[in-house]
């Protein structure tokens, strides 16, 4: 895991870069150009919320590895997913029971970045996402995860429910946070565990649910209808921090 | 409390109403109409994050109140803010002892929206922020809130610190979160409470601090400094929760 910076170099591989969805820190581009491409570059980095500093040619040259900027440098992170064995492996080396967080179709990087910051936080060993249609490792992510994606191993997988069904054999537990569960409190949450935390709007899909062997609730008396989705998973991780420590 | 929507027609008082930081939900401009002042528009609308609708000039006249739009109307969200006083007695009403949450700065509008989504689900009777500084009650925490900034009255003070002294006096405890405190689960936090959130980056200022009764720490495993200011709210709310339900 961690992440390291390199510099993606010239007009077109920037291009590319911003429209793969390669997370990118920050623009460099040359004081006074102005072309096409480099304005189509400019409207990227403010679509997705990069900074862009204009900077004079002979700083491009120093940081240019390949010496041909064109006039443009991209910073772009490189984030390692891990393998869900590996997220395994840290609990056993630390001689805890696994506590990992499964998040089935988080959408909101802000979300994301927030929450691996508290599974970080909270002891936990690892968090798994899905493939398809969530947010991946972004910038924002890596910005708003506070530095916890240096240190906490995040996992992708193509099928959720059947990666809960292989942890089952491992001895794991999993929990859903939903509405109409039981409330927290009354869970037994101290043993090998994995929380699992729905989409923003839809909440945990059916059959992610079914495999689940809990559904826990949180409390709620007021008049709308639930909690961002990374305050709902830290109020429960805090849950299984509390019941462990006890 | 509450709020409703109302109409600022013409370019330049949709323009100033950008300027002056007004929460604006949606601009609609008329088709076609692309000249600078309309430009200035699209681009305050961009920088606030703020929805742009492209209609027919009949659709403008039928929006318009004034009969003068100029080819832009902007929908606006006047929210209201409560007194301190009206908080007290919301939880008057409840015959619930007062739960306020008291937010020392809290700058990113995605948190100050989080936290009064918290606020109401948690069953606390109002948020109280200080009038300079922290963001207010914008468009984009009207959004994050997710409807609870229709049944939470937030209060606006000049000094916190006397505002906790006065709400003393009526009983209130206050209890601030931050490093080096005492463990959450180790304290008494039934009663009528005040909860102390600080600045994202800086935590709770001095002069409030002092003001506390007690220090709360979250427990923390990780590699990492704090959690998200948001998140860290919901752990201590629902650790409040936690003990008045017990």
């Amino acid at each position: 895991m961690g992440y390291e910076e390199f510099t993606i170099e010239g007009r077109n591989a920037v291009i590319e870069a911003f429209r793969s969805g390669k997370p990118i820190d920050k623009v460099y581009i040359q004081d006074g150009v102005q072309d096409g491409p480099v304005q189509t570059i400019k409207r990227e980095a403010k679509k997705h919320d990069t900074i862009v500093k204009f900077v004079e040619k002979e700083r491009l040259d120093q940081m240019s590895k390949t010496g041909k900027h064109q006039g443009v440098i991209a910073m772009a992170a490189a984030y390692e997913y891990a393998e869900v064995e590996d997220i395994l492996e840290a609990a056993r080396k630390k001689e805890e029971p696994p506590f990992i967080f499964l998040l089935d179709n988080i959408e909101d990087p802000h979300n994301l970045g927030a929450i691996i910051r508290t599974a970080n936080l909270c002891g936990a060993h690892g968090v798994i996402i899905p493939k398809n249609r969530a947010v991946g490792l972004t910038a924002t992510v890596a910005r708003t995860s506070a530095g916890a994606l240096n240190y906490t191993p995040v996992a992708r997988v193509t099928n959720m429910a059947k990666t809960i069904e292989d942890l089952k054999k491992e001895g794991m537990w999993f929990v859903c946070a939903d509405m109409g569960g039981t409330t927290m409190y009354q869970l037994d949450l101290k043993g090998p565990i994995g929380l699992v935390i729905g989409n923003e709007g839809e909440g945990v899909g059916r059959l992610v649910k079914e495999k689940c062997d809990f559904i826990a609730s949180i409390p709620m008396k007021g008049d709308i209808d639930s909690l961002n989705a990374s305050v709902a998973a830290g109020v429960l991780a805090y849950e299984i921090v509390r019941q462990r420590l006890s």
